[in-house]
């Protein structure tokens, strides 16, 4: 499988390419606008034919590529069913399949975050014939941290839950690729959140988490009100 | 096996984690000192035991964390043999192999941008049973560029002909991981740094080369008259 993890510089994301290496058949993931003809040119230099551009949610940080990668390459834009983005050409519901050549990625409904978060889940056979998981977790379970759940129908009791119950079920060894990370850190595993996240780890309460959540004061996101309408347009200027 | 690629903000240099997965024997290559409690971090709560701390070449940029990562695992520093870092614990021979757990690094000789440079190469059984090299080749290759040439014994010819004879003929799939990028890109191939690397490509002669590293005009790095007394010294205050 060809892989590559892109950094935006700007709002610290993480976008994602993933494609079969035999078939050329691949996806990206949460791509930029910024961004957008570094990633174009990555695809056409790798010789990958997009079939889906996919976002784990709507965004508050950055302007999404979506519209026009769509436009630059035929892709279609799916997102998670409670989004309910129309300019959307698929809204995957919980567990549904995503298919790149011989590859497979399962939308998973995470919401907590916003309530349309989703996160994506490959299993492929690595090394030595181990099960390898990836996991494209948004802003649902960061690198020892987690999306704020303090607007766009955020919810603490919903965010731990669908971690709790349907991300820390996965493998330990299962890799897990955020759509951020502010100290440089590329990507983490369940097994490392289950017992570091400080926020998540299995030792924490719903009630302690809630805790933590509710006294974080932050800041809107400064771009917020610019990247939010744009990306229930999936970015279309 | 354990892969973690970590990025320094200040001076977008990419710090590389590799430790085999069942031993838990692991290296650090190129650790930033700034980053210092965050890769100690990460080392403590993956359980690594680290064995080698590795610099593909005496930085112009950031100071080394080698020494203090040093004091706090007792591994041991190893370079290139041509560095001539006394400091260092041990000083690789071309072709010379390091390992950890099952897993081995071979350090290739890439004088060009340093004369001490050293590219590390990990060949190892990946899925479906195919080999998947990875490549870390420090500020020798870049991803679509190159490391300057214009100082610390740099050398265009010598850059060019370690490129072209010792890491263009490894497989066109290895994956090539520099010791920076500064698009938000975080690895390459060979195949892919064969084809469209501006400065490198197969249609290119040494001669436009060493005409394009001629005309590159780059100002000191900033903090060149810091980091390589420091360097030369493993990076100990």
């Amino acid at each position: 499988m060809i892989f590559r993890q892109l950094f935006d510089y700007d709002s610290s994301t993480y976008t994602y390419i993933l494609a079969d290496s035999k078939t050329l058949e691949g996806i990206i993931l949460d791509p930029v606008l910024e961004n957008h003809d570094r990633d174009f040119q990555i695809l056409q230099e790798l010789g990958i034919k997009l079939t889906w551009i996919l976002e784990t949610h709507v965004h508050a940080d950055h302007i999404t590529g979506a519209y026009q990668m769509r436009e630059k390459t035929g892709a279609k834009i799916g997102l998670g069913k409670a989004t309910n983005i129309v300019c959307a050409d698929h809204l995957f519901a919980d567990g549904e399949k995503i298919s790149f050549g011989s590859h497979q990625l399962k939308a998973i409904a995470t919401p907590g975050h916003t309530n349309g978060c989703t996160s994506y889940y490959l299993c492929y056979v690595g090394e030595a014939g181990a099960s390898q998981g990836m996991l494209f977790t948004g802003d649902t379970l960061l690198i020892r941290g987690c999306g704020r759940t303090d607007f766009q129908e955020g919810s603490s009791e919903k965010l731990f839950t669908n971690i709790r119950e349907k991300l820390f079920t996965l493998p330990d060894e299962t890799l897990v690729y955020p759509a951020h990370d502010y100290k440089g850190r590329t990507c983490s595993s369940i097994g490392e959140e289950k017992k570091f996240n400080p926020r998540l780890k299995l030792s924490n309460s719903l009630e302690s988490f809630s805790e933590i959540m509710k006294n974080l004061k932050l800041e809107e996101p400064k771009n917020m009100h610019k990247a939010v309408p744009a990306n229930i347009n999936c970015g279309k200027a």
